[in-house]
């Protein structure tokens, strides 16, 4: 890793840590074109935001801070008690959407919230609309559940967002630095000594230290990273573990209790580690992934398997049919998975990024970008309601999308990372630019900025990528134009990619999973061809996987693909596979054969003779995971019994 | 079914249905001498009870009830809103263990609670330690979470108990009757509108109206049933399916929800349709269990799989490590499958007692009897704590078992269950007398008293049954007396019993499961003889059990067995079977081949290849289920998969 940096590049992305591998070249330099995930960026641009912002001013969400502002709260206060930090995401989405598209319809709403929540500031810098007001509870009397620095982490966020994409010199910057100064009053030397019991404060005040140059909020960051891990939080029900608690961060081997605290939290930790030079804290955060990836973590990305806390289960507890895999945590690993890919280089962290990318975070919306998945489960067996379009959902487990959900968080997570989805394509380094999520893009770069040959000047790189992944395995990356002296051009070949081929210049050869680095003075004009071979494969789990044993799945290129009822004409129940053959591909579909295993229980289920005899086999095409449900309620099976 | 008797006999039972295919013979009639159950009824009798006082004073929820009288609540209240019934439950065991053993001590200990209880009832007859006083909340102003409804009827099954054993003239059965007459003031025409969150009142008045003959308190038990299933009870994650009140018992076809109050449920449902003669109710409870039998129910009997809402999971969700099978479930799915028992004459609930009984009920307590599990999961996949002595765990789910619980339900529901163990094992019709249950016991029973004939005189029948059951599979029944004409001994051939044969004084058969009938003008000294094959047996799963896919079970005789890592010498985790030949079984011991399945996941546990190779084979020995977790933390499998 490289030594700290003393000012970052002025990058519009979410993440600009001090020192790491790669730089991160952001939405100043990332263009998506078209695409599978600029579909996502113009639906999100288009509906998505303006979804979100509709249903949090009709439930109040957002009017709370115009109560709060006209001094008659608690009255009339609505929504959970972490309510506020759904505006603050939207917020940041809006950020970054300005950023990425300049849209001055959205820089007017913009202002026009910042305007609305800036008045419910108090003059100290605490903001919450749930707390410290007569008749409210004191601030701070509930650390545990109070969600108060989680709100004010989540301003933050959108602070840093505002910051990176129109400066300092703004009212959701000043908001936020208020929020961030009051806290480091508040909890920092001499201060109150406690924790928030949701995680994400310390990675939002590690980021506004990078834009600011301001140490003191990383210095906080440290202080609640430090503090947390000795059993401060603990409720009937909620026990240390849930809100990572029990053992001290450098001590934990693993993810556990709420996932999406855990991930944020990791992501804070990693922050710190990373600007405070720390490789101690640093290895636990790798180790405590890499146990999480290879134990916990289903085949989609997707991780925390319990409803019960929301929770990561114990090691190998995946259950299909109740995989809880909130989309929150599928965001919060991409988060801490970028995190990660930054500081270590390690590609199988952009490899987790982007199976949770494709398999998770793009389960969770409609394709019209109004209805939402808060869980993710690998298998639906029995067929939901379909909602109207006011059904606001009391649980996470619905079985069909929904338009909006007691306990929101997810949507308004979606409209953040979509609009930030930039900043996760690429990076540079001294000694060139490194693709490592593959859509059509534009990538610029400034290259040897950085070198230690001072003689030698910046130049810039400019590349086209144009590809139809994930649908086809090729992708073209186009010089445009670049240094006249040799540069290295560096593409990620996916783990799951057996047979790649790389066409440069200079001929094809065959390539590994990891990075492929090509070194060379390109000529404008020049391209370099990454060919994967994304055919649909069978992929088989870990046999300490029990709730997936004699299963076998298909993917094909990054995708999981899934057996859906309204394809199959019957309930996915009793269905089984043939694996003799491989599943048949024509580039277009995916077909599998299944048949259907007797069904002789009537009384009692469990008997001396195994009912294994399945019925003729018939062909049946299989779909993206990503695209289940998408036709109305069905069962569906990620997981195939193997006949 | 027999038409309905104007007078019940008075038998000492928990359940004296007016009519049925069979009568129950009660605790004045069946005394269980020895073997497995007579340990429980010992170790119930000599500590159990005792430790479940001990806790609930210390705890301070039976001197709420001092408090209460001394008017000086809300202060120093503690417990859950439920705690209450805690005290009425252990109550009804000691009330049972009384008329079983006439022990004095523990008559006056039964009589000194009664008076803290006593004092604390209000002069209508209403008694609850948490609501209506100054300070509280009013009465019944919570009847989704408020619980008054569900702790007065344990507090009328303990008057019930006491009723049946020392007959209607006792404070405890007055402090009962006015609570149920309070309740049907209250609640009946004319009156409040509501239902109680969690059932129970319902069994408990017609129980009552049973034993004193007043129909209002039947009338009230119907009229709870019939409100029920209309959405009232709809809070958030807690939805009308958690409260059995989303659809109208009539119309419901399986239960779902809190598992324990639809098992409940069911039991007061199914005494409401005895007594009115009200087939088209009863024949929906019959579909209601029939279903769930098939679809819900564990290889152990246990019931409700959800760890989140203590709730049934939908069809074939029955994940092993994620069980929950909570220990108050067990004993209600026999208080329900008991009432369908002797209402419809069908063997299969017979059989569903039997299991939940060796399968759930009986794995719950430590062999001392200080230490329970709640939850009882067929997979320990982690190491668990061992509790001290001390211990009082906030969760259901521990691995090892636990001194007390936060929510203690189910130590208090063991006593209740344990002391009136007898009155499940026989019964008695115009005929003759069927044994359901095998024990080493004395049966007497009066038969046809109720006979067509008047001028056949009533006579007694005796009966001695002498078995190893369940370690031997013979049982034997003796007739010490009985009257000169045939009559008929009925005795239960269990359904996973394939090979049995009957043995009586005209020689051998083979016989099927089901009732087995042997009609004889027995002499005394005659002997019938019932063996059963209980040798070790595979067992596979329907194929629709996602969760045990791949695997298959040991059961001997009606005792699931389990692999324990304690005997295994390593994890559970990565084990698996040889089933090419039978388990081996010599009488003492159960052994399986077993090896160890390679794990060749570090980083992703999910590729191209099948990992399915295993390690040389050997031995390992099973334990019944029952029994794990008795030598210290460990792993556990019930389903072992195949290899």
């Amino acid at each position: 890793m490289s030594p700290a940096h003393a000012s970052p590049a002025p990058v519009v992305s979410p993440l600009v840590p001090t020192r790491g591998v790669w730089q991160p070249l952001g939405l100043e330099s990332v263009r998506i074109t078209g695409g599978y995930w600029e579909r996502w960026q113009s639906v999100n641009a288009s509906t998505m935001i303006g979804h979100c912002l509709q249903w949090m001013e009709r439930l109040g969400w957002l009017p709370n801070f115009d109560k709060a502002a006209a001094g008659t709260l608690p009255e009339g206060r609505t929504g959970w008690q972490f309510s506020d930090s759904e505006i603050y995401k939207v917020l940041e989405a809006m950020a970054w959407e300005i950023g990425r598209t300049g849209d001055e319809a959205l820089e007017e709403q913009l202002q026009a919230i910042t305007t609305r929540v800036a008045t419910a500031q108090e003059p100290d810098g605490y903001i919450d609309t749930m707390f410290g007001r007569p008749g409210q509870e004191p601030r701070y009397s509930d650390l545990t559940w109070g969600h108060e620095l989680y709100c004010m982490g989540h301003l933050i966020q959108a602070g840093v967002a505002r910051a990176r994409t129109v400066g300092l010199d703004d009212d959701l910057v000043d908001v936020a630095i208020r929020a961030a100064d009051h806290v480091c009053r508040e909890f920092g030397p001499g201060g109150r000594e406690g924790t928030c019991g949701h995680p994400e404060v310390e990675t939002a005040l590690v980021e506004l230290s990078r834009v600011t140059g301001d140490s003191r909020y990383r210095d906080q960051a440290r202080v609640f990273v430090d503090r947390r891990g000795h059993g401060d939080h603990d409720r009937p029900g909620f026990e240390p573990p849930y809100f990572l608690d029990d053992v001290p961060v450098r001590d934990a081997t693993v993810l556990r209790g709420h996932a999406v605290r855990a991930l944020y939290f990791l992501a804070g930790v990693i922050d710190t580690a990373v600007d405070d030079v720390d490789d101690e804290l640093l290895a636990a955060a790798v180790t405590q992934m890499t146990t999480t990836l290879a134990r916990r973590t289903y085949i989609t990305g997707g991780m925390g398997s319990r409803h019960e806390g929301e929770a990561f289960g114990d090691d190998w507890e995946l259950p299909s049919d109740r995989a809880y895999c909130e989309t929150c945590a599928g965001i919060a690993s991409v988060m801490a998975s970028q995190r990660l890919l930054l500081a270590t280089g390690d590609p199988r962290y952009a490899d987790a990024i982007e199976r949770s990318l494709y398999n998770v975070v793009a389960t969770s919306p409609s394709a019209d970008g109004r209805r939402f998945f808060y869980a993710n489960p690998l298998r639906q067996t029995v067929l939901s309601r379909q909602p109207d379009n006011d059904d606001v959902s009391q649980r996470a487990g619905t079985g069909t999308r929904m338009p909006w959900f007691e306990v929101s968080c997810c949507p308004s997570n979606l409209t953040r990372m979509f609009a930030s989805l930039g900043a996760y394509i690429a990076t540079t380094d001294d000694e060139g630019v490194q693709i490592h999520q593959y859509a059509d893009a534009m990538i610029e770069a400034q290259l040897d900025a950085h070198g230690e040959d001072p003689s030698t000047p910046a130049a810039e790189a400019r590349l086209r990528v144009a590809t139809d992944y994930p649908d086809a395995g090729r992708i073209t990356v186009t010089v445009i134009d670049g240094p006249q002296h040799p540069w290295t051009l560096t593409l990620r070949v996916p783990g799951w990619a057996d047979r790649a081929t790389l066409t440069t210049p200079d001929g094809e050869q065959s390539v590994s999973s990891g990075y492929v680095e090509v070194t060379r003075a390109f000529t404008p004009g020049e391209t370099v061809v990454l060919d994967l071979d994304v055919r649909a494969r069978w992929t088989w789990p870990d046999p300490r996987i029990d709730a997936v044993r004699g299963c076998v799945a298909v993917e094909r290129g990054p995708l999981v693909m899934a057996l859906e009822s309204v394809d199959l004409g019957v309930d996915t129940g009793p269905v089984c596979v043939d694996v003799s053959q491989p599943p048949t591909d024509n580039g277009r579909t995916v077909t599998v054969q299944v048949a259907t295993m007797a069904n002789s229980a009537v009384v009692w289920p469990y008997g001396s003779t195994d009912h294994r005899e399945a019925d003729a086999a018939r062909t049946a095409p299989l779909i993206p995971y990503h695209d289940w449900s998408s036709r109305g309620p069905s069962t569906m099976r990620v997981w195939l019994p193997v006949q």
